[in-house]
């Protein structure tokens, strides 16, 4: 039977102060909710995401999932129910998941679904090293939930439990939304919490059951410092995993993966590398401090750095080297061919081969639209070259250090374009400071 | 009662190995002697600061503060007498601290002061996680001191007490110095030691008290090691105050702040950024990855980097973009307006919505002075241009690429100044490896 | 007597996931065997190193010492057995260390030789925070060796022990060799294990001690992982000490060292430096952040970046300054010069106080071969020129920005290659949107 799972993810979280959904944050280079997405696709068949009015980027962002929109903010389990319609006819499970607990596993979701088979209800729980305010799950002799208790209204006895609420929740459809239904907002603040769907089911003498999970994975993110800190445990998982897949990295804390990189064997990374969303490098590559790379492709051997940046679409091909203060943009580097110093290549197809000089520049941008650069085998463009797009340089062609190169150059013809050398005597630096 | 404060900062650091004067020694941007004015200027109306010979650098960062000058180095009762005579009519409390003890906090020393109602005699007390040598402080059964006992001196008893003297002290300024004057230097190293003056105040039977304070605030500053350690604690806390602002970073711990960086709400700062003294980023800004920025500005939705240099008096104007290799001092950059690649803009003004091509290089000196360049909006700098101050191009102005621009371009103008392209077929590169 | 040294350095490491030899990846910028190498090389008079056969660049990196190459991979106590032939006539002591134990210390090795006077063998031990299923050794009430009993053989009491074997046997040579060659391959995987010795030296009525040594020190580099922990622990060391000299680091666990960097007291290192081999900064120098430098040298009180890249054959002369986006690869910059921004000086002299404006590009390289640039002493190079080499550019001479330079400039001349500016009335950018 296909299980349905419920995100919440309506809120702002004023605490991080931003006029972004709270969900969108990136950690890892995605957002937070495409992390949790992950995880739950391969645990649910069906899911319902619950987003804030006017929230078009997060819709966007969990599509083709279903969206429910809470309109007015008044609690967990309100926010829960406004799933029902999408869910009416649903027979099976129906588990409530936050969209700011992003981190948390297939592995645990699956323990959620399983334990199931054993209680009615089913929620989260975790044994944080600081309980704090959390709600505490008191447990019978038989080890299944008598109840759970706000942390307010908790004994001191009570406040001793160190198994804590996660407020994760899994039942059958049926009896989720009759007890979500049930919930009243008698308290305090005057909201609906899911909390009490707890009581409910037990009110009606139905089994619940607590499975426990690492706190790591059931933080919540609230604020730029609990984010930082889920990008912490992120960024360490990844490094690991690439030092595990043969990855040499010099110091790997200073590395900063994607959630998508991938780096094949026997790459050699050197401090303070940033990998942005997309980027593939093959086996044997050589990454230079300092770099920046985001959607693009190191091929095999290749050698980047310090100081390159490299931007969607650029492409290096094998062996092929990109130095400092270089930047691609939706570049082929063919095979071997070198860029090793002060150049930008926007929108440009290389040769294998080609050695490009320090500062040269493709001109891509006339202030309308871009443009493109092709320049063949093995040409070998001297310094300090402007090349003015559209433009072809053949192959094995010559260009004139200082060249601003406006028309095509054939194959094998050297092209100059620079202006003639004058010396006046005695007009020099000295001269001038005496005037 | 105004209160007076005494620091003691005449130390050369020998451990420090640098012929700066100790307290000159910088943290999070500004000397430690600053850090630790601004914490005593909160809570002192006079402050003396006891400085070295020959430091001249060291008086004019303590300014406007009052300086006496220890001219031989005989201990810190002695340095801190040497405030005596611009302290001579001074009738209420002296404290007296130390310039190497930057971390201190307003509120340890509000305690100091406050204590000062119960003893005659105050002095700061800390609890180290390794007490070591430090001198301990005894203490009667009304928690009153009785008296501090140096290490070597101290029975193993004496030694096992945990709560050490951290050697800042405060008293009425005429028994302060009355004790100091009466300080006697007949020990291993003939020095006079400001510590005993709580036996001089205990011997008048005056009563003693000690307030305990973080070690963290406490520690001496004594060498590179220290001195680095200090500056993690400061970076901490500086990050963690951005953090609660609202500020993303994605790895807070390789961002680093000067003690007056200001970052607005929802800015987003990538790994590896370092922002010297005096930077104002503006709300929802972003600050790609290394980044390197000092007095400047950075106003709303403003794109920053990756490899930007941001220097003295530059000011990016809102959704303006600085990008990679692109360097800006004393230059306004107008909103909207894009510097993306590889270039240097030096005493220039640039209207909004211009776009300077790569390469763009102002030439503002001349070797004997610098020159402005004046660049109006929707101006287009062609790629590899550059602008020979002082000189202005229109609004609107279109510059070709690879132009050297030695006189104005008026409003709507094209300018043009460049080589004309000569090619020479056959002549290429293969040709060339053929000789 | 003369000791010797055997080191096992033919493993592959499959869990490395490289083609290259394990002790050849490299630890704070040179092969892990040779930081082996040079501790052993302190303490043992002849070294035979046993590598794996196809190994040059392992051969080329232990010379001169002698090499003996395993065909097989039987085993370690095989592996050490190919060393016989070289050592047969050694009457000394010999020791069997690891290639991938670098981090062993010379103060270890001195201990275990020292050790011999009380023990026919000597093996080292380590008590690992972690036993995990290391072999533990048995030791007897008089804290002699019992045995080595291997994990799986172990009782749940022996498995208790905390003392575990690192490997690392020492004895007399005829000794050593004769149990080696006893040691048999009747086990699971049909190995000729080293640790068997201990069982034949017991058996032969020889006494056996262990020594015992950090676990720091013996942890074996079998994973990219451990790899990077071993670089971690060398730059924290090598960091420690660099601030024990006076090296002032804003952040010390961003800046790289490597094992031969050599940084004068007082020099002052931001945040996020690289350091590759072969560098040494003089007193007083200063490096801004996100620097990279391989193989040259800064001399007193200059100062580079941030943002510069200083490859092998730099020589920065007291005083100067390399400034953002700026690259030097063999090219001494004079006392006193200025390179501040976005240029690419290769295979040039620079005299002292010589400007070198934004966008200076030495051409250097004709895709054939490199040639050298003379600039001389005072001279000033205006912006964006490229200087074609080979080519002398005299003392006090002035290059008009922009210009091509590609004959000689005589000393106190003036310079200017470059084109004459148009200018077209009307036909500005927004016309141009316009068509």
């Amino acid at each position: 039977m296909t299980h349905a799972a419920v995100i919440l993810a309506a809120g702002l979280g004023t605490r991080m102060r931003s006029p972004r959904p709270k969900v969108m944050h990136p950690i890892a280079g995605r957002p937070m909710i495409r992390h949790l997405l992950q995880a739950v696709e391969a645990r649910f068949g069906r899911v319902v995401v619950v987003v804030g009015p006017d929230m078009p980027d997060l819709e966007a962002a969990v599509a083709p999932h279903a969206v429910a929109v809470q309109r007015e903010r008044l609690g967990t389990a309100h926010a829960a129910l406004q799933a029902g319609p999408q869910l009416g006819g649903h027979d099976g499970d129906v588990a409530i998941l936050y969209g700011d607990n992003p981190l948390i596993s297939e592995a645990t979701l699956a323990r959620l679904q399983a334990a199931r088979a054993e209680a009615d209800l089913v929620l989260l729980a975790m044994r944080p090293v600081d309980p704090g305010r959390y709600g505490r799950v008191v447990t019978r002799a038989d080890g299944m939930v008598e109840r759970v208790v706000e942390w307010a209204d908790a004994t001191e006895d009570e406040r001793g439990i160190g198994l804590c609420n996660a407020g994760v929740v899994c039942a059958r459809a049926p009896d989720l939304f009759r007890w979500l239904a049930a919930v009243r907002n008698d308290n305090a603040k005057g909201e609906y919490y899911l909390t009490d769907v707890v009581a409910l089911a037990r009110a009606e003498g139905r089994s619940v059951r607590a499975v426990e999970a690492p706190e790591a994975e059931l933080r919540g993110i609230n604020s730029k410092a609990e984010l930082a800190g889920a990008e912490a445990e992120v960024q360490a998982a990844l490094r690991a995993a690439a030092l595990d897949a043969g990855v040499t990295m010099i110091a790997p804390e200073t590395v900063f993966l994607s959630w998508d990189t991938r780096l094949g064997a026997d790459t050699v990374i050197e401090p303070n590398v940033f990998f942005g969303p997309g980027v593939t490098v093959e086996e044997g590559a050589l990454i230079h401090s300092f770099s920046h790379l985001t959607q693009c492709i190191v091929r095999r051997h290749a050698e980047i750095g310090p100081f390159s940046r490299l931007r969607p679409g650029a492409v290096i091909e094998p062996r092929a080297h990109v130095g400092n203060f270089v930047e691609l943009k939706a570049t082929t580097l063919g095979e071997g061919a070198k860029a090793n110093h002060l150049s930008y290549l926007g929108d440009a197809t290389i040769g294998a081969g080609a050695n490009i000089g320090a500062g040269t520049i493709t001109c891509n941008y006339d202030g309308v639209k871009k443009h493109r650069t092709e320049i063949g085998e093995g040409a070998f463009i001297g310094s300090d070259t402007s090349l003015v797009a559209p433009v072809k340089v053949g192959a094995r062609a010559l260009i004139g250090a200082g060249s601003v190169i406006t028309s095509n150059v054939p194959d094998d013809a050297l092209a100059i374009a620079r202006g003639r050398q004058s010396v006046f005597e005695g007009r020099g630096f000295k001269g001038k400071k005496g005037k």
